[in-house]
């Protein structure tokens, strides 16, 4: 099997990222490779080992994930290609045969603690909780026996021999992550009407209302902002750049248009990409926004640099 | 001669317009006709008796020249070519032989009282001001010995047989007025590096931060606003257009794609012309807004779009 | 009768000034003075001789009254009390027992050619226009025979003993004169819940976004602007003042905040009153913008600065 | 000793946290209390068994410490009273008598990999990297001979019966940690006229420019914005708050009236206190900013109420 035809993700095996790359029907013909970390991950695509990468950016409790955010920000360019959403709910695996009175000692993530807090005090107020390094090592110690449950995902079950004793859990109602399939620079992928724009700028100077200019750029040409992230560029306390989301494709042209007044503005602009919106709304795009409204404009222009007003 | 060779101006002869007018190299080799209004000034050029017409628009004390804005908002489009400043100020024209002493009654334009009457006050404060329908009317009717002075340009004297007895009379130190030369629409005048567009706009709807959304389009992009006057649009009160001046040829990108906003958002947007500033004052662009800066953006945007990043 | 019960108005009688000042219920009770322009009118309220004046202030048609605008912004201080609508609509008034073919000569203030153009085209194609210093005075001279017929208010007819050939007589569907009624400052008009605030302000520096922060200082508070005309401070091409009609009253908290910012940031700022709005219609007030919105605000802030977050 | 007189801090001992604590003053006369998380530290403040909790909230390469933000933003109210900065400088801390030659695993938390890295490549390409939950914890497994260094404070050794063994190691030349000093709510810290002021806002609804709006609430007034984060509510993607500082102190009149805006604008706002900041640096105030020229324009408006313009 070629590099291109082998995809990364933020292992172990039986993460929601796993979960999240096998709901592309791409992966049924891909080599998934398991990877320590994000950086991992990207790398292999970077060295070209992997042809792609899947890895989390965003948890609507969470936030942003900002390992990720920072590779994407200030590693050697990489570009999205598609986002997946996943709810996230966890399920409390053990040993088979195991009742929920035998489980004193519980494991996971330290980011499912706080979703599963709730049922633990309402099920298990007594049992004791330490953290993991993945849901899915979680799932593993409950196979060496060193805890009795583990919360992670339930298709993690299987791959450690384990069984769900409750399923279902979460804290907030909506629970969400978004995953993102990264690639080497190339074109972008294709306009679908339901499209998202991803890019990162670095405000050129620090005078007080530069952040605001810039979102000027986007509101001036109807273009809304779906996600906004202040990163720290390592250059000292107050030194940020913002990560953002855009509502469209680069190929619309309010969207375009936006992308170069910022990078005329910007210290710096490295775009991440256009891709399809996992969850395929289309935007409402804004009077005078439009394609057609961009090129009614320029063939009036046209016309008015010859006198044909 | 033909019509294209011919300059219709605010007459009468002697006004300031035809002075203004006489400060084009290119007057010399014209024929330049007097008409009775703004309006039959322009009319001529629309129906091409006349090939430009120089008329008034704007004086630093009295502000726009309505009607010339309004014939230029509304009326058959025209376009503008040239623009002249000329400091106003006036003497005083009497028949040979009077003397300030013998000056009872005097006459001018009503726009004339404003700027004289100061001197009035001081060298002639028992004379009784009567207006005439424009400065030049008034030094014919002092011919026609009916007043004994009038305040005119000083350069209006031979005309009218008269000798001035005052020159450089004015109030406001610098009051200048600035003309237009306007033709039928064409090929905009060649960019000079120190550029002034025209134009006006419609507000597309009456929601209250329409005016705020069109400014932002010229400062987002670092185009300067040097003039902003409301015009009624005969349709009620509250219903406006905007007349305005930006520095900038609309060849600059920052100026074209700054009209392209406009034009998308507003409900009509009308040019009005693009043609060198008389003061030759050449911008200072802002970073960000030089046709450099516009395709170096242009340039990162084609790359991007072929994952060039 | 005292000088406070007084009121001056932009004479001569007849003119569509009076028909508006007539409107008033108090001028039932009042001595009612035409002046021959609005500076004098305004002049006898300054020195005291009235103790009010009626002066139009914008026509839908013909924009601001400049006059007007300027005796308020820059002559010694005066207050908007009141506000007048009045639809314009001219009849053409003839000596008795004239005929409509036996019209050859029609008169006028230049302001009614505009609107009866189109009639005269229709109607009395082959009659000569001249114009007259105003409606009124261009009755009177056809009282005394020097034209056959004059367009001017329908209520002016009686004062010259004409009669109204044609009435209803108007280009623009809708036009519209706005008066004002104005005396020497004192305590605001009460508010109605439908008011206006006007007010004059001068830009303290030339920088190319200074009307924009101004702009941004009503947008951001939820006030609307209603009028907004640039007029020129005399002080050279370019140099503005911006004199504003907004919704509200200045005791309404975001009209008084607005005001303050623009206090703060201009170089001055004149008051020119909050007065019941004539058309009666009472803002939509933006959520945030109420005036029990900043009282909870307020209170919020004090308990914030005592700790009771 | 009082509970008032506890302040916890994110321990374990011999932490960065302790380190910036310790630079407190007042830390001298306080029972310094380590806790195993910054929840359990806030927590313990709220309870009332400590008078104070001091917990890390942003870092120079890290960026926001998005468990501290969100328990200042979504747990039982605090407030911030001092904040501290430290620059972050790792030593590689041995049991006395070890040579670097004789490292060959090291440990230390996530977030000090990052910095170090460089350093381990030119003087230990071949050391082990474990993590491990601290860097304090990481130099108590060293003392356990679980590694052979760990890379920690260099103030940490003596706890842990360490030795340097090399010092001021570090990647991005700044780093530098921002600790905040958590009291529950009261009275502000006194204005010093070099002070900082924290608050999380909540946009009322998702129109795209809600951001934009609250930003112009700062702007306009003229007070700077030092950090914002966005931050997930927790209900979906894509449903955020924002925490910022912004210059100035809660008293500051632009400050006060900007929150003001805030709170009318917002779903709901959140002050987390002003207070000093570490740096010392006053604020250049903008023109049209500053408490007198606050108080010079409600004066004005006072006295125009009146009429007295």
């Amino acid at each position: 099997m070629s590099s291109a035809s082998r995809y990364t993700y933020l292992g172990p095996e039986g993460t929601f990222t796993e979960a999240a790359l096998r709901t592309l029907p791409e992966s049924a013909t891909r080599e998934l490779v398991p990877m320590v970390s994000v950086a991992a991950a990207l790398d292999a695509v970077r060295t070209g080992e992997a042809g792609g990468a899947l890895v989390p950016i965003e948890n609507s409790v969470e936030g942003g994930i900002t390992t990720t955010l920072d590779e994407l920000a200030f590693g050697a360019p990489l570009m999205i290609y598609r986002e997946v959403l996943l709810p996230i709910a966890f399920a409390l695996l053990v040993r088979p045969g195991t009742k929920l009175s035998d489980v004193k000692t519980v494991t996971g993530h330290p980011a499912a603690q706080v979703q599963v807090r709730q049922w633990l005090t309402k099920h298990l107020p007594d049992a004791a909780w330490e953290s993991a390094a993945s849901n899915a090592d979680g799932a593993r110690l409950v196979q060496e026996s060193r805890y009795d449950g583990a919360f992670a995902g339930e298709f993690a079950a299987p791959t450690y021999g384990l069984e769900p004793l409750a399923t279902e859990i979460h804290d907030a109602s909506n629970a969400t992550t978004r995953f993102v399939l990264v690639g080497r620079p190339g074109r972008l992928a294709a306009p679908t009407g339901a499209d998202k724009t991803s890019a990162v700028f670095w405000l050129r100077d620090d005078h007080p209302g530069a952040l605001l200019d810039l979102l000027q750029e986007f509101a001036i040409r109807g273009v809304n902002l779906m996600r906004i992230e202040s990163r720290p560029t390592g250059e000292g306390l107050g030194q940020y750049c913002f990560s953002v989301d855009a509502e469209g494709h680069l190929t619309d042209r309010r969207v375009g248009e936006t992308l170069l007044g910022l990078h005329r503005r910007c210290l710096k602009v490295r775009l991440l990409g256009s891709y399809p919106r996992a969850d395929e709304i289309a935007p409402v795009v804004r009077r005078g926004a439009s394609d057609e409204e961009f090129s009614a404009a320029a063939d009036w222009l046209n016309r008015a640099l010859d006198g044909r007003v």
